[in-house]
């Protein structure tokens, strides 16, 4: 499968269109964009494999969240793309929103995309 | 050349010891960094190659730039690794840092390391 930039967009959008609103309703449904290779790095924390990273997002300490996405840029690799995305997102009904910067790799096997590497930070001084 | 984790953490080191120094003092001097198939994002804009990427950077309208990195991650994949910044910047001597995020995949070539993506981002409400 060619990644060129010109197809990339509509995997992007579905993906982030997949996984803030996952993220908010069902972490644990997750578990099918990982599989036993990939890397997840939350708040500096390393994590390797689907099981570890769901078993790490369902223990994060808040009930609700929601993500409001303010940049998303993407790039392709020779067999990976690059997906940067920095927003703000609001835990448990707080007022004050907290910035984050979040970066995937994603992969494609059989024309499934996974993903290859995560990294999660808040943002903040 | 194997990318493990173990020896992952001085080639970050000595690259982000490079990168930020060398942003503040010179930024024409990054080319080593690039090929001609390398890709930067800077702030929604996409450039292809070190003589577009080296023109971009060498055009940001500021004097004097310094970066505090806050925050760093990085994680190996099959034949590249990936570097994630967060921090605060400081320009022309304004006294409100900005924060920022910015991500890199970096590949070996021959065993000298090279940005293959990068990506930069203002983080603001």
């Amino acid at each position: 499968m060619s990644m060129s930039m010109a197809n990339l967009g509509p995997v992007v959008d579905q993906f982030i269109g997949f996984y803030y609103p996952t993220f908010a309703t069902s972490r644990a449904a997750l578990s099918i964009l990982y599989r036993d290779t990939s890397l997840l790095s939350w708040e500096g924390s390393q994590f390797r494999g689907s099981a570890a990273i769901i078993e790490k997002l369902a223990s994060l300490p808040f009930q609700s969240v929601s993500h409001r996405v303010a940049t998303q840029d993407f790039q392709p690799g020779n067999d990976y793309f690059l997906i940067t995305i920095t927003g703000q997102l609001l835990v448990d009904g707080e007022s004050n929103p907290q910035f984050f910067a979040q970066t995937f790799v994603l992969k494609s096997d059989a024309g499934v995309f996974y993903i290859s590497n995560e990294v999660f930070r808040l943002v903040y001084g």
